[in-house]
């Protein structure tokens, strides 16, 4: 039960509630967490607490969105000032959509970065979950590493929060090293997914360690539908892609590194990859999710590198309750390593991420719902999107009823320039856009990806922009219309369409 | 006079004419060329008349922009199928903007690892201009290195163009290496600017070599105004923050290595540095113009690494007739090294460069006007942007007499999103948005960069939207009011600015 083996820490152990004093208002916080995994469950729901009963308030950097009630608690309570780099609540997303949390999204991969070029977000107090304290002190993190090494790093002091409930058999997992500032910046000499370049602790200056947390709660579970008739059919529309690829010599059986993104869709397309050709594959991603540990099982998948590992209650259970079955076949990265443009280009890794809407030139909004409000963030896709080999957006067609076309004339907000993007699919079809000019994508894209209720008039917009000319043909005034007129009159349907653009 | 040196190809001499008869119809070329500097001046030319007399239609794909005449030749003679990844030239930008020329505007960066993704453009036929030919029949490239590696190696046939008006001195100054496709992807060992990693020749297979062709015209010259009062104050601006970087401890005098786009304001912001507190300069940066000698000169700069060397007549004699001063200090290297993902994230390189417009949130148009039309392309701006240390876009605030803003409520098409963009500056200021929500960008853009004559009508967009909430605030359909204004009154400046929006 005892898991700290530095005997200086035991007089600093303390309750949750003892701990969260320790904060000062207007404090900047480096939390752990990633996508739910790993997070400060103890302390920072009582850090919330705090600002029911004073004027308290506080900045919080995490690695991605945090556990269940945490973010939706610091919003509720009003104890945010400024959050970054992700989150994923719907609590906090209506403060940030109201302007009462200001909201920084950033790319996963730089928020290590940024914390050694600028002193803007001088970290106070770092929280980070542990499973175990080694004999020098140092941090053995959990379910993630996310961004937890250079939190640590640059914080004045540590707080270290001890989950019980996860097995010792977490040590070794971990690959980590805080990476030296420009112009020091070593080379980053991951060759393959399974290379490990660091130490399997976050090297921690002990003194800065102000209190010791015990916690017995488990990871928030992810709740992940099963993969549906949609899904299924954008799994289906990519491995036969990469089938495709496979039998032009352009990829081998292998495959290169996969990443993909976090949901529904995400895990449906990697749960594909079990029944089918292609084998001895690798991840080289930010989040595991079921799926991983079904590939795992179904024995195609060789090794899985990652930032964190976000699991549904069942499979966390199987995972973490025979942990040495998989444990070879794992690490578990700082999120400026697993998210490294260096690496993902070398690499070569083929990125599948989800879009909110996407348009006829290949533009991609994966953030914003109608170009204001919020959804979650642009998370770790841009830093995959960018630098990888291949960029895959995947998105159903059509919504609410048929309501919603997520292919329009426009993106409402650009967080994936036509220049980072590749390859497109709904569950209508794929399609292919590397090395086409605008107009031949938008006519590839309509026809292989609208919903057939919304191909017309898509087509119409495209004809009448492109008798204007240009490289990028638009009628700027029309070029939202679709999104107006889903909040006038609830739907992008247009119903005369002969009149529809000028 | 002779600079062949290995007499097998000497039975290949051919007039341009000759060697324009060796490409075939519907033929996918790779040329020499960056900016103008180093492109095929006696063949391509050669090749775009034959269009005149026959049904004769090619695809071009070059390091960037070509001389003078090429592209626009090329265009009016009805040549080109397919253009890429880059150009500059006003008749070609017509064809294009007539869809008379599929125009495909990509990442400098990625040409070469798209070649070797996807066959979609096979080289049949290279053409490169060379100052000598070494021993073993290899090409020593002349004022740029582009993309004519990965052309070389992936062409049937191989032209090269013999420029007898260069010295041999150039002859040490490339450092050439075509990378290996993943999986197999290597390091990039380039640890800063001024690392060799390959040789000083394009190595090629000289059984490909089907013709040698002389040539005795120079790089067309750029032509490039002198600072004037607005690209000085820019400048400035950009100085300055930087000095305040250094004072807080954020960099060292020496900064770190500079990248600057091409044209008047990027060298205006670099012949800044002349009289400077910065010493000991560095660049890793992909065109070097005239800037680039003023600080060899001045004694502020100590190396430039990048892909071409693009000047003015007066320039090119001064540096070419003088070339040893100068050949220790230099290095080319192709696109895919000068703008690798891994090297300008390693190195942590300043990238500056110019937009059309920005809007408020911070989102970067550099490349088409009125968002349809195009004007050159995204260049290299983007590998810079996405990766580097700092990522900074510069532009005059007011145009035409005041009928255009350039900082928008909306960009008309996005380059560089929200997530990529440090720092933005106009001769009115600049505002560095790092760690900024959006609606704290939008005030330090609108208070600091925006022309006065605009500030209230732009102010005004982005309250009123802000009272409507959303991470993001907008009003869709007045987003883009100020340009389609422009279009039907040929100002953006809005009269009654109470009922402007709603």
């Amino acid at each position: 039960m005892c898991k700290i083996n530095y005997s200086p820490y035991k007089s600093k152990i303390k309750s949750a509630e003892e701990a969260a004093m320790l904060i000062e208002n207007n404090d900047i916080l480096g939390v752990s967490g990633f996508t739910k995994a790993g997070d400060s469950k103890a302390v920072l729901p009582k850090v919330a607490e705090r600002a029911l009963h004073e004027d308290f308030k506080v900045t919080v950097l995490s690695g991605a969105s945090l556990g269940y009630d945490t973010d939706a608690n610091l919003a509720k309570y009003g104890a945010l000032h400024k959050r970054m780099p992700f989150q994923a609540d719907a609590t906090l997303r209506k403060s940030i959509n109201n302007n009462k949390v200001l909201y920084v999204d950033q790319h996963l991969g730089q928020t290590a970065d940024m914390l050694q070029k600028i002193d803007t977000f001088k970290i106070d107090v770092a929280i980070i979950e542990a499973v175990s304290i080694t004999e020098e002190g140092y941090i053995v993190p959990t379910t993630s590493v996310g961004n937890s090494p250079i939190f640590a790093d640059k914080a004045d002091k540590i707080i270290i929060e001890i989950n019980r409930t996860l097995p010792d058999s977490l040590i070794g997992l971990h690959d980590i090293k805080v990476l030296k500032k420009q112009p020091n910046r070593e080379v980053i000499p991951v060759l393959n997914s399974t290379t490990r370049i660091g130490k399997t602790y976050i090297k921690i200056d002990p003194k800065k360690v102000v209190a010791i947390v015990y916690t017995d709660i488990p990871d928030s579970p992810a709740v992940i539908s099963e993969p549906d008739e949609k899904t299924k059919a954008i799994s289906d529309h990519i491995l036969n892609f990469l089938g495709k690829e496979v039998d032009q010599g352009r990829l081998t059986e292998s495959l290169l590194p996969l990443q993909a993104g976090i949901g529904k869709t995400a895990n449906a397309i990697l749960s594909g990859f079990k029944n089918s050709r292609f084998k001895n594959l690798t991840m080289y991603s930010e989040v595991l999710q079921d799926s991983t540990f079904e590939l795992f099982d179904s024995g195609n998948l060789a090794f899985a590198s990652a930032s964190s590992i976000t699991v549904t209650e069942d499979c966390y259970r199987r995972v973490f309750n025979d942990f040495d079955k998989y444990k070879d076949k794992l690490v578990l990265r700082p999120q400026n390593i697993s998210n490294s443009a260096e690496v993902i280009s070398r690499l070569g890794v083929i990125g599948i991420n989800t879009a909110i809407e996407f348009d006829i030139y290949g533009n991609v909004n994966s953030t914003h719902i109608t170009g204001t409000k919020m959804m979650n963030g642009i998370g770790g896709s841009g830093d995959f999107a960018r630098n990888g080999y291949l960029s895959i957006f995947a998105c159903p067609s059509m919504s609410k009823a048929g309501s919603i076309s997520h292919i329009v004339p426009m993106v409402s907000h650009t967080d994936h320039t036509e220049h980072d993007v590749d390859v497109l699919v709904t569950e209508q079809g794929l399609a292919d856009i590397r090395g086409l000019a605008p107009v031949e994508r938008a006519r590839l894209i309509i026809k292989n990806c609208v919903h057939p209720e919304y191909k017309e008039q898509l087509l119409k917009y495209f004809e009448d922009a492109y008798k204007l000319g240009g490289q990028t043909p638009h009628i700027l005034k029309d070029a939202f219309s679709w999104h107006t007129q889903l909040k006038t009159k609830g739907t992008m349907k247009i119903e005369e369409l002969v009149a529809s653009y000028s």
